[in-house]
C-alpha cells in the first residue's frame, strides 16, 4: 500500500569524539525515505531553499522515492542543524539550529499523494503535522514523531493531534514527560489513553518497547553495535523501516507490527555505521534481511 | 550439580518515592539463595553478628538452602545498608553503610562444601573473593560480581581474580569503567580478554547482554514492570536465577547460558515487586516458568 512521509531535509554538521562532518545531507524525511524504500515505494513531501547543495533526485536515483512533493522555495533557505555527540554516543548536544523553511508554512501534499494509506509525520510542530494530515483523504495507519519542545510548549496542539493518529513513535524520556509518569510501561499506557492505538518508545542503544491498546507488549533490544560512527537519523531510519515494512505487507496486526519494529531496528543499526545516509545507501534488502535473522538469533532463547 | 554462594546478609533500610521500610532482611547471599533455590539446592556461606534480628533457618524453611556455612560472630555486628531510590527507580543513593562483619576476615567454607561445582562470589573485595575461591577444590563454573569501588581502588586484585573465574556479572557502567571503553560491546570484549569466558552486563530496566569468548552474544530485555516497589537485590536475584538454573542443568553451553539469563531476568522481575525478599518468597517454580514463557512471547518476532 502507498506510503507517504512529510519531514525535513537538512544540511547537517556532525561532531563525534572521533570525527567531524560538515554540511552533509540529513533531515527526517531523507533518513525515513532511504530506510523505507528498502520495503516499499515512498511518496516524499518536504521543502528546501535555493541554497540546498544536494540533488535529491540523484540521492534517491536507485530508490523508488517519488519526489513530486519536494518543494523548492527560491526565496528561502534550507534547514540547518549542527550537533555534537558525547563519549557514549547515546547523548548529543545541539550546537546550532537554523529552522529556515521549517519555520514557514508546511509544504502542500500533491493531489496524486492524497490517497496515501500509510503516513508518517516526522517531528515538527503538532499544528503543522495536523495541517499535513488533513490533506490526506483516508489514511489507514498514521504514525507521528514528536519531541520535548512540543510537549512542553504546545501540549494542547499535541493532544488534539494524538486523537487523530494511530501510532506515536517517541523517545523514552519524552514518553515519560508526555505522560508525566516515570515508569515507562505506565507512561505508555497513559499515552494510549490519549488516542493512539499503538505507542513505540525508543530507548537508543537499549532498543524499543511497543504497546497497543489491547494490552499487547513487544520489547526488542537494539542490534549490538561495536562501531558507532554517527547516530544521527537513527530514529527516523527506525520509523522508515517500521512504516516501510507495514506498507509493504499492507497489514497492521500486532505480529506484523512486531516484525516491522525489528526491521526498523535493523535499519537504524545500519544508519549509525556511517555518517549521513551512507550507512543505508551502501546496503541492499538482502543485507537487511540477513541482519534481521541475526537479530532474531541474538534475542531468541 | 552443587551450588555454593558466598555473600552478605544485611539489615537494610529502603526509601522509595512511595514508601520506607526499616531494618528489613537484605544482603547479596540472601537474595541469591532465595532466587537460586527455585532451581537447585544452595550451599550458603556468610557471616552475621549477634545483633542480627533474622532467623535465617526460618527465612529459608521452605527452601533447600544448607546454612552450615552461616557463621555467627558474637563479638561482631551485622552488615547494615540504607539507601534511597529516586523517581525513576533505576538510580539510587546510598545513605548509610556499616560494613561491620564484612570488614573482618571472610567466613570459612565448611569442609562438606569444598567439593562445590558451581560457585557465586557476590560483590566484596576481590582479595576476599579470591580467598573464598581458594577454599573450593575443583569448581566447574565460577561467577563473580564486583563494583566501581574495587575497579577504582583495587584493580590489581580484581584483574588477578578475573584470570581465575569463568563469568563476570557486572553493571553496564562498571563494565565500561573496568574496560575503560564507552562502547558496551567493545567493553565486554575487552573484559573477556582479561580472563573470564563469559561476561554479563546488567542494564537495569533495559535488561542484560551476555558475551562469550567464542563471539556469541545474547541480548534480553528486562521483564516490563509497571509496579516497581523495591529494586534492592535485583542483581543478586538475577545471579541466583542464572546460577541456580545452570546448577540444575549441570551444563554451561551457550544455549543453556541463554536460558539461565532468562531465568535470572524473571527472578529479578519478581524481586522488585515487593520489599526485601518478599517478591520471591511468595512465588513458586510454576509461577517462575509461567513468566519465563511470557518473557519469551514479549520478545519473540
Amino acid at each position: 500500500m502507498s506510503l507517504l512521509v512529510t519531514g525535513s531535509i537538512g544540511i547537517d554538521t556532525i561532531k563525534t569524539p572521533y570525527s567531524v562532518r560538515e554540511n552533509c545531507l540529513g533531515g527526517s524525511a531523507v533518513y525515513f525515505s532511504m530506510s523505507a524504500s528498502f520495503f516499499s515505494p515512498v511518496r516524499f513531501v518536504g521543502v528546501i531553499g535555493s541554497d540546498c547543495p544536494f540533488d535529491l533526485a540523484k540521492v534517491f536515483a536507485d530508490r523508488d522515492v517519488d519526489l513530486t512533493g519536494l518543494e523548492i522555495r527560491t526565496q528561502s533557505k534550507t534547514f540547518r542543524w549542527a550537533g555534537t555527540y558525547h563519549e557514549d554516543m547515546d547523548d548529543r548536544t545541539t550546537d546550532h539550529v537554523e529552522l529556515n523553511v521549517l519555520a514557514e508554512a508546511p509544504p502542500k501534499v500533491p493531489d496524486k499523494f492524497k490517497d496515501s494509506k500509510f503516513v508518517f509525520l516526522a517531528n515538527t510542530a503538532p499544528v503543522l503535522q495536523q495541517q499535513l494530515l488533513e490533506q490526506i483523504n483516508e489514511p489507514v495507519f498514521v504514525a507521528v514523531d514528536t519531541m520535548n519542545l512540543w510537549i512542553q510548549q504546545y501540549l494542547d496542539d499535541l493532544t488534539t493531534l494524538l486523537k487523530k493518529i494511530d501510532c506515536l513513535i517517541i523517545n523514552e524520556d519524552e514518553a515519560r514527560m508526555l505522560a508525566d509518569q516515570q515508569n515507562l510501561v505506565k507512561a505508555m499506557q497513559n499515552i494510549l489513553d490519549m488516542g493512539p492505538s499503538v505507542v513505540i518508545a525508543k530507548k537508543g542503544e537499549s532498543g524499543s518497547i511497543m504497546c497497543n491498546a489491547d494490552g499487547d507488549i513487544f520489547i526488542l533490544p537494539a542490534f549490538p553495535a561495536a562501531d558507532v560512527i554517527d547516530p544521527t537519523g537513527c530514529g527516523d531510519s527506525f520509523a522508515g523501516g517500521f512504516m516501510g515494512y507495514l506498507a509493504q505487507s499492507g497489514r497492521t496486526d500486532f505480529e506484523t507490527l512486531k516484525t516491522a519494529v525489528a526491521y526498523g531496528t535493523v535499519a537504524a543499526s545500519f544508519t549509525l555505521e556511517d555518517f549521513s545516509v551512507n550507512g543505508l545507501t551502501s546496503k541492499n534488502r538482502t543485507e537487511i534481511d540477513k541482519r534481521l535473522e541475526l537479530l532474531r538469533q541474538l534475542t531468541k532463547f
